[in-house]
């Protein structure tokens, strides 16, 4: 079982709640001799930081990370990976100003299921159930980035409150200049003027990640029980929030005739190597839950953020009947800030899979 | 890492190809003194089984499960697991008369990745990859029904080929009266024509299932990586032709609102106990990652049929261009005998989340 | 956990017990492209098999291995892997005549200790604790060493009944030429004499196993909790009756002086490579869990067999005071035929650490 | 693979080297409402600590234990594990003052085999593979005993120098009353002459460690791969400098005859429950793997000290012969601080086990 532990050969075990004096994760597996420092995980924990734009969470935490272990300076002045345990660690810096009382069970939270199960919750911003976790994925995230340096991802939002982008208009260089992660700069501005609305109206919206892997190589990933999909679905559908997941044509693919579905292969003159080439790209990059050399596309939906202003009927610890509004300062939308996990992840499982892919095949 | 075996604690590996000698699981962790017999499993087994009616592949295989070990006698004349592994056997009746050849890869089969990955396939009915292997999945799932005999399962199609069922006219009786284990009988009588006429076309079509678990207690599960969400996604994501999963409202829900969305509680008065009573369950019975008490709701997407007689362009082994027309006995939409293949693979989830959760809470 | 699971990317589930109708194994995660056969495996189950000689059991069981899925063969008749599951079977021939009835607890046997944890055991010969179960482990063992082919392992007793070779007339040629597989001749007479007058009392003899394997390179294995040193005594003490192991000088070395331990390191010139010289191997080939690249040396101690014909005071299920006395047809040392299972054990934790080790180090 | 994670259900990772900033661990899978405080880890590591005396090494080490998450102070002031990820870290003090320099590769210890297998070595004070990484076993076998507090240990030297203790002058309460662990005074007496003379010749002494368990519950454990007594064997050779582990009689068992081996039983009558009276307990606490309900025996073979003044033969990383003496402040008897270090390893497994068992029998 690995509750607080993602990954088979490449293992990341997370620890820390949201109000506590810090969180972490031990990286462990990764292969020696990779240049690592700060510097390569900050910029990723950065992209996911709040209070970058009006439309996140306004609370302000640095999300300095700090490498504990696992890496060596060598007489050329270069840190790398040593093949052992790397730690790293956040301290929340914030955490002290807070006073949290035991509330009312928060809907759509884990309150009242974190207490069916223990018996016991901290119940201080959540505390192990607070997407802050996910700093964490982040930061390991950049290491597996590293360990798979072959592969290159694309991530952003397709989807916004039920506002698909158009994908003739779709600019990768887009991504990054608005506050949506959004490959349509007219749908970033539509999804401006939802945001604002839905937070004048203490609501939230929900949204649809979608990331891309190219170059991965055709043979990672295993058949049946590890399969390619069931690893990326498990990775995704265990980020906060997350309420499904669909690789390649997903559920659409279920609409097509198999005419239709068919990803005809003809002989990639050009490529000169093994790999065909594929006439579309329905699938995913998956057959068999092996990779085919396509791009890996995932995507993954996000329900609407379940701290909300507007009164919802709930009850308390103690049974009794109660209204609760949640005035924090909370994301409008976790979809935006989710972007970088899913990247993250995506990341760890591909790392993850290379090394088995090797083991296995030499 | 586990590519032939599923579960933590229930664990069930699998092995055998579709034209080897036999297929077989071992089924390890069950816990002892449970009533088991062959005829626990064989109707499971028989509700899988193809050439039940014109809409499946027309094979025919009489998939006659053996228990091997791992069960025990008593002198009350009553078998009983003991607690040591289960093993399964199904012996292959038909596989000898089959003259397979190596042929041209065949799109959205898994021939092309497994020759990338491991430079070798048993290209004899798909071998490894085929959809035969789900029968184990069928039989063990009927060990873990008596696991977690608390848990009530409903499995049924909710679309086929784009066309859902109305699910004002939701008859649970029907399900097992007509050849799509079909809730909505007017939905079966429309997709018996739409599959008749992609049949005639030498086309496939997609469908999705949904599985309802009720029973499963608050507090089954884990939070983080371990999500019940995550191990369903992942069990699911790991059957033949799956392209997308949902928990709740799902993709759906990335479409609604955050007031929408939420689940109201109430004091459950009149259950008597701790569970509160939610007022909706578009969480689909999971909150954090843990088991509310109500519903779990999980839809998975199957695309159509890859195997369809209308020629697809392709390239074979040495990557010379070609084209192929699958003319064998296939079936036109593997949504259909998918359906005891989701039920079977949540009960494994579910059996192996009750005893990972009475291993930490006791 | 892994009950019936050996190992990590090469894993070996076994089933069956000893009354069963067969018992078997599924070996999971081996490379592809391997060679592999039944006359690949069978030469290890002989030597193996009981009734070879008057100090082994004269139970007859043929042993024949099946290999049921796996493998496939090429268009140039070689049968080689698929890095798919290799399911392995042995039919158990004799099975139906026995007649067993539930007895009294056997002292030394595993028969209170099932009752206590299960509440049922199977109790014909010892159902799942029967070392019958070993058969597998030495069928999985001949895949293994195909995996690790670097490696050669031989494979002796080295003291019976408290009697040791004298290590100065070590004879490797001996090893197959006597009913002990002791590599000293004269140790060999003298323990014939002992063995018999034990079987003449009704009484057994324990036995220490030795394994030394050449050709491990240096840096398999790991440090801290995957020690190549745990990873190997844990193979070791799963074995039947086995309550020692040691690597290198073992208990011994905690009775030297550091500097008479020391294992000092000089240039191999010689040998062209990496690899330093060491003037001795009281490490026995591993330093910190990794391996030096110097033979690994391993010694596992089994207790004598614990059905004897001499009578033992016990209680049966009942709690009722009783006698037994075991007049089956039983090894008077089952330390003899531990042999090719600890041989087989190694191998399997080699190969394992093979794949894991390039799986972190590329 | 778990490198460096010890567990299945009880998860323990460490992480961290001699000399870097800190080291620390995770502890998954730990039972929700265990009281939980530094106060209760504390006193174990003191134990372990060294400078106590002049038998261990002068280095000053304050290990001042922090957890950093998994703990919840409720209103009533009580703070308990919540069931989630528990963080502990030990900062290290003196580390900065080191002048560490690359030096040739010390006979006995890792520095070869790391930089065989991972091309890489943090040589300040053995980097992870020094010692002070079990100063986490320690804490985390802390948490350990809280979850099965059914059981004593009882841990001490019985062999020093191959000197052993007079079992007929056995005091438990002797134990931590001298600098040795030891539990007899007068072999204490023997070994401050027999280390004071070893430490004025620059050499060190190996010794043996022996824990023994009372209140393991019959039915612990389980058969085959995952013994009891193969859990024991990992967990112990998993341990800096230990060469051989035995359970109950050990390698003696094989130098007794089946008739002297066998641990007769008789009704409990005096103890009114299920039971039996073992006349002797030859086999340690354990059949089959399971648990006998009588105390678990287990003894651990340390091998002399590595870093010893004399001078050794050796090479160093460019393959140059040369010569190393040790002068730094070096245990002269790693054995003896282990003795803390076995306890916890034997509290981990049996903590783990606890959960293995009720998670399959309820």
């Amino acid at each position: 079982m690995s509750v607080n532990t993602f990954g088979h050969l490449l293992r990341v075990t997370t620890w820390g709640e949201s109000h506590g004096p810090a969180i972490g994760c031990v990286v462990d597996g990764c292969p020696p001799l990779i240049h690592l420092s700060e510097a390569d995980i900050q910029p990723f924990l950065d992209a996911r930081r709040p209070g970058q734009s009006r439309h996140t969470t306004q609370r302000r935490e640095p999300d300095q990370v700090r490498i504990l272990s696992g890496v060596f300076e060598g007489q050329d002045g270069i840190q790398r990976t040593t093949g052992t345990p790397i730690s790293l660690m956040i301290e929340n810096v914030d955490q002290r100003a807070k006073d949290y009382q035991r509330a009312a069970y928060r809907p759509g939270h884990a309150d009242y299921a974190y207490d069916a199960k223990y018996g016991i919750r901290d119940y201080r911003g959540g505390g192990r159930s607070s997407a802050r976790e996910t700093a964490m994925r982040v930061a390991a995230g950049a290491i597996a980035r590293k360990i798979s340096s072959e592969v290159q991802l694309t991530t952003y939002l397709s989807e916004l409150g039920g506002d698909a982008i158009d994908r003739g208009a779709f600019d990768a260089d887009a991504i990054n200049q608005n506050d949506f992660f959004c490959p349509d700069p007219k749908a970033a501005e539509r999804w401006a003027v939802m945001l604002d609305e839905a937070r004048r109206e203490g609501d939230s919206l929900g949204a649809v990640v979608e990331c891309v892997a190219s170059g991965v190589p055709a043979g990672w990933g295993a058949p049946i029980y590890a399969k390619l999909d069931a690893a990326i679905a498990q990775a995704m559908m265990g980020i906060n929030a997350a309420k499904g997941v669909e690789i390649g044509d997903g559920f659409a693919a279920a609409r097509l005739k198999g005419s239709e579905n068919a990803d005809a292969m003809r002989p990639a003159k050009d490529l000169g190597g093994d790999t065909p080439d594929f006439a579309s790209n329905h699938a995913g990059g998956t057959a068999g839950g092996i990779a085919t050399g396509q791009p890996i596309v995932v995507r993954v939906a996000f329900k609407p953020t379940s701290s909300i202003r507007k009164p919802v009927a709930t009850v308390d610890s103690d049974g009794t009947e109660t209204e609760i509004s949640t005035t924090g300062r909370h994301d409008p939308c976790v979809g935006i800030r989710a972007v970088p996990v899913v990247e993250a992840m995506l990341a760890l499982v591909l790392a993850d899979q290379k090394l088995l892919h090797r083991a296995q095949t030499g």
